[in-house]
């Protein structure tokens, strides 16, 4: 295996794109189900039809056929709405009705409206079953050694259901409703990389957004083609040469330090999690590694890296 | 006046983006013509109907006015097709058709297909009446002074035809046909900054790409509502304390070294050329002063800072 940069952008950025020839994506667009809630004309995320199909007939749910909508008709406010959505997933997860529910994980995930207001929570494992806009942080940490710079990259474990054994960013979770991204950031450092609280605080860097469209594949676990747009906010952090990242969980393998080229060669060989890779890729190219001289695609690249996604985000 | 910098970014990236509902997106598009070259099936730029009309009848140049395209018949390779578009357009000159003609620079940009070869050359003035993506560099030069960052600030003079008195990135410039980003990075650092060839060499930085879709109003000077979407290469250079950029031809007034404050205040009060604007923000979010906390579009901007152009670009 060998994949280029733009592949493995492709391979995480996967949903089509609307092109000055718009008919492959109103074709793609037209295959899905739009996710709403009662009063808000607009798509908060797109459903296999085949998951809609299993909300017919459901309490606080309406389907319309024909403009090809789930409508949640629960709630006027978004303590209503989350409690008529966890009634609803609750009972799914107790008939078997998705794979993903059987990976519960007690989380709340937050979906909000064009206005930045929040619409509704929903239980983590679910949220690809809607198709809605999730949200996390990735951090980059880094050391200059001998002059070069070097990225610790840490091995998920094997034994993970979800991506076991790929390589990961040095720290990475999922922002639960409510929690800020920085502090969502520095509990996950402590937590993954046992990078204590101070550090990470005084050093970590905001360095922007890394933004695309997901569509889940086995390695997901669970069913696969379910949608999953992104939000990952990115941090680098510098570490001293004596810092060495340790992995605080059972999630992480093992830490390595590698060259630059070490990790590109590992991104060819298809070792990264996919949107990882991206994160990676991003990182490559805000520090100058990544070029136009030395990347053939270098524009495209750059504009994935930060797609526009087409439902409301925070 | 002022500005949040969602309001810069709208500004500048004017052009509507297809949305889940994309109606008014089809509308907006369908109000155009496609430019394309004979023997390509696909978009190189959006024409005003107006412009279009002038071509009509023209040697080289076909319409077909169901489909809204505008075909360059003329030429088998890219020699054979720039010669046949400086024909049109020195004769378009002449007659005084085009307002932008009058500004004609003598300066030749690259236009590219899908697979990024060059299909021809345009004249730098008349780009915008073919609504063709167009390439350049924008470096920031930035100073640390008393633990803060500065940022150098020049002021274009007022003579200038387009945007004069208003502020712009250290350097930018657009690039020519056949010029490598970063050879065009150097001569223009040189020209427009006199920043030294080794320093700009050595130590100016490659950190991605902004991409926007411009549409023209009067302070580009010329025909409106012209359609430009752009990629322009951003560099970063940290500045020694003691180096002094000077302007070093009659573009430039005089150079401001800013805290962030103050270029925050001037972006606010409109007083930057729109696509610096634009550059500047992207140099906030990568520094981490621009973040998730004090930002309320933070999500939105970093995107739209990167649009994916739906035109082929190198």
């Amino acid at each position: 295996m060998s994949l280029t940069n733009l592949d493995l952008v492709n391979q995480c950025d996967a949903f089509p794109y609307p092109a000055a020839d718009s008919s492959t994506y109103l074709a793609s667009v037209n295959t899905y189900y739009q996710l709403r809630v009662s009063g808000y004309n607009y798509a908060l995320g797109y459903m296999l039809p085949s998951v809609v199909e299993v909300f017919r007939g459901v309490p606080n749910w309406e389907i319309d056929d024909d403009a090809r909508i789930l409508v949640l008709t629960a709630g006027s406010n978004a303590e209503e709405r989350s409690k008529a959505v966890e009634t609803t997933l609750l009972a799914m997860r107790e008939t078997g009705h998705f794979k993903v529910l059987s990976k519960w994980r007690g989380e709340l995930y937050a979906v909000y409206g064009a206005g930045k207001e929040l619409l509704f929570n929903v239980e983590r494992s679910a949220s690809p079953l809607f198709g809605v806009v999730t949200y996390g942080v990735h951090l980059t940490a880094y050391t200059w050694k001998d002059g070069q710079v070097k990225i610790w990259t840490p091995r998920r474990a094997k034994t993970k259901q979800t991506y076991g054994g790929m390589l990961d960013n040095a720290v990475a979770g999922g922002i639960a409703s409510g929690e800020s991204p920085f502090e969502s950031l520095v509990r996950e450092s402590e937590e993954e990389a046992s990078l204590p609280e101070q550090l990470v605080r005084s050093k970590a860097r905001a360095c922007g957004t890394v933004t695309y469209w997901y569509v889940r594949d086995e390695r997901a676990g669970g069913e696969t083609n379910l949608m999953q747009p992104e939000v990952q906010y990115v941090y680098d952090l510098e570490l001293p040469e004596d810092t060495v990242p340790k992995p605080g969980d059972d999630e992480v393998e093992e830490f390595y330090l590698w060259s630059v080229e070490e990790v590109q060669e590992a991104m060819r060989n298809g070792q990264f999690k996919p949107n990882c890779a991206l994160v990676a890729l991003d990182f490559l190219i805000r520090h100058g590694i990544l070029t136009s001289e030395n990347e053939r695609d270098y524009i495209e690249i750059a504009s994935r890296l930060h797609r526009k996604l087409e439902f409301p985000t925070l």
